[in-house]
């Protein structure tokens, strides 16, 4: 933006919305900076915008149209790869403010809501008709769907019951233009057309603003069963995980490498096995008889992999004991130092080497890395503990961080596999996608954002 | 293209490709104009090419885009809307020799295909492995996956499974320019860049031609158990249907009308109630104990929603049998004359009202229409009989059809639940995308293929 058009943006804003919407205190933008990747480059907005309706969604984006301005739109502020981290002079759209579930159909089984509502929301107002709204990052309890939507976000059900793009059925959007569009519907299926939804899902606000979603909700799975096995190396592990996902569907399975287990161990005494490579934690929820039926099918598979150790347990609160450790882990690095937490994904087969791999970059790099996540999946959070007040350490964190997304790529892996791109992952796009798929992305952009004002700088 | 330009073509054609690519024969153009869609219109193709590998793809595009020739890309020819119909002058880009199982990964559980294979050979290389293909649309024993995935094919399973496009980890496709696209890859999960795959899934060979899938692997399930189930009132029948969906998890969740119950009854004599207003069947997979408890839970739902009529099995060979009534829905409608296939989707709360919408609209038009399909998904095939010598009849025939459409959009659905736009529901995609909608896909189609050679006059 050229110099004085500032006051120019802030005129024609403040002409069109009510006052609330339109907030310039330096203290609000400064708080709106940076999502939770504070290692991400992040600029200074020129103002921020929280409007109410799709109407002044709109009255904004043809104001930023007019003025070239750039609009960075944010949900809650809990990204993890600064897909929300502001650019010098631009519009931060908050759709904190569009909060509402707007209608839950128990017959139609969907829920209609704006993108501010939070993901515990949505699971709240399906419980009351009876229903479940699966997807389950694990900031569900302070993510917004707009945010869950814009990374295609995951979590631990997701295994069985898919990522966020699965349980949309439709959004409307608004274009850079100002422009209204429909994607989807009401249905569970439909063949008319191109998949825009899927197109919405994922783009981290660089082709339009979601204002309103339609969710897929499901039938409340029963009380689901839990085990806990141990395994003296990594491609046990790797070969529990692949024999259980053959043969089983479990409703979780999540891994938690050694050094994680020991930060777990040390801040909470549980008595893991400290000695074990990896843990593994999985769920049924296929209920009753058939629930205890397939967690013992993976106890089986475990147990044929090597597992050291197995337990199981049907009673819901033994469930979540055992539970216990795997929510624990991510706490558990954070009390070790300053973290830098990692998102990347591989084929299924691939995990064993992953992890392998993870250790090598840790010795080499001289950090501490700890590995939890996703292992049904094949989606795993890296994470660097380091000592922030340490330059060097720093700067061999951040070249551990990148290893590993490299890492990921040589074995067919995915740069991240729920986060998003964001502003973090960035440079790597071009590696997994290749010339021909980021010009596809480009052409994209091109067509549904030709002044190129929607986040710029992220993803691509 | 300019007279003489075929000449020009097929010079080009040749002077790259080996001999068998490239064929003129008259009669097999000719066989090459339509796939099942008889009433769609369809030109004659100037050639046919026959490619074997994505090379040979990207080098008839090359030569399209250079000489401006409309390309038809077409898998097995069984598609229902005329998504394949050939327009004058165009090359027929047949997949058919592109029919290979490249790899099936047990332990990454994903199988990569060329587009020409059937579903078939896919679920038979899946199965060799002990590993399950899910998607079944009803032509999975003569259908390609190319065609399959241009359509983001449905089928019985989808209520549990997904449709095609769920079953999609990756894809390879070569745009209108002859450049190669990678999209996705091969895991289960990524936030990495904008949705591709889903993008080029159901675009109908609008804009790419697809070359390579890699398809998600899934654990067989256990056997089924089956209920069949009589309704006295089509109201009685779409409350059973959405307490089903929301209280258990069918794996299969079918419904019949009376017009097409004793269409089948008089076609196979199986004892069928012919005065119910719409029988259900439906199906757990979920296994021992568990399945026999989902059944009985369905079970009760019909009765508690006023089913005369309820019979159930554990036994494969006797769910088998039950099975058989839905199995003969089509063939038994095609018996009674010639038929016109709808296939239209409406929010699961809504299926009663659309079947009263098409009875009303049998009786207002004077023909006879029989409807089943997938009433866990909201995706009905109301099909309209009708005598092919009576010019009369097939004009009230194509109305009824035209009305069915319209109903399901003023029902908030679909035009099309799983057999895609084509040519046949082209006319209506506007109502239900609106304009903004529509000018998403027309800029998205001139973003990836700005000459708009490819599939011209299909979806929109």
């Amino acid at each position: 933006m050229k110099p004085g058009s500032v006051d120019t943006l802030l005129r024609e804003l403040t002409a069109e919305l009510p006052p609330e919407v339109v907030v310039t205190d330096a203290d609000v933008l400064e708080a709106h900076r940076w999502d939770q990747a504070e290692w991400a480059p992040a600029g200074t907005p020129g103002v921020l915008v929280r409007p109410a309706s799709t109407a002044q969604v709109q009255a904004v984006l043809r104001i930023a149209t007019a003025l070239r301005v750039p609009v960075v739109p944010r949900g809650a502020g809990s990204g993890l790869s600064g897909g929300a981290n502001a650019v010098d002079g631009c519009i931060v759209l908050s759709l904190a403010r569009m909060n509402r579930v707007l209608e839950v159909d128990r017959r139609g089984m969907f829920a209609v809501v704006q993108p501010g509502v939070l993901n515990a929301a949505v699971k709240a107002a399906a419980a009351e008709q009876g229903l479940w709204y699966a997807p389950d990052p694990a900031s569900w309890e302070f993510s917004s769907i707009g945010g869950n939507l814009a990374t295609n976000a995951g979590g631990l059900c997701c295994v069985k019951y898919g990522v966020t793009g699965d349980a949309v059925l439709g959004l409307e959007a608004v274009l850079a233009d100002g422009s209204v569009v429909r994607a989807g519907g009401r249905t569970m299926k439909s063949s008319a057309g191109y998949g825009l939804t899927r197109l919405f899902v994922g783009s981290e606000g660089t082709l339009g603003v979601i204002t309103e979603a339609t969710l897929k909700l499901r039938p409340r799975p029963p009380p689901a069963t839990t085990l806990l096995a141990a395994f003296p190396t990594l491609v046990a592990a790797g070969v529990a995980v692949t024999d259980i996902m053959a043969s089983t569907r479990p409703s979780l399975l999540e891994l938690m490498d050694r050094t994680t287990v020991r930060a777990v161990e040390s801040h909470a005494a549980m008595g893991l096995d400290v000695e074990a490579a990896a843990l593994l934690l999985a769920r049924s929820d296929a209920g009753g008889q058939q629930g205890a039926e397939e967690t013992a099918a993976m106890a089986a598979a475990c147990e044929a992999a090597g597992a050291t150790f197995v337990a199981q347990s049907t009673d819901p609160a033994e469930g979540d004991l055992l539970m216990q450790a795997r929510r624990l882990a991510y706490p558990a690095l954070e009390k070790q130092g300053a973290t830098l937490l990692d998102d990347v994904g591989v084929p299924l087969s691939r995990i064993a080497e992953l992890l392998s791999a993870i250790e090598r970059i840790a010795s080499e790099r001289g950090v501490l890395i700890g590995t939890f996540g996703h292992a049904g999946d094949g989606n795993m959070h890296p994470t660097v503990v380091f000592d922030r007040n340490d330059a060097g350490e720093l700067i061999r964190a951040r070249a551990a961080f990148d290893d590993i997304v490299s890492a990921a790529l040589s074995l067919g892996g995915t740069i991240t596999g729920e986060h998003g791109v964001g502003a973090l992952k960035r440079p790597f796009l071009g590696e997994q996608l290749g010339e021909g798929g980021l010009q596809m992305h480009r052409a994209i952009k091109a067509a549904l954002d030709p002044l190129g004002i929607l986040n710029p700088g992220k993803v691509f």
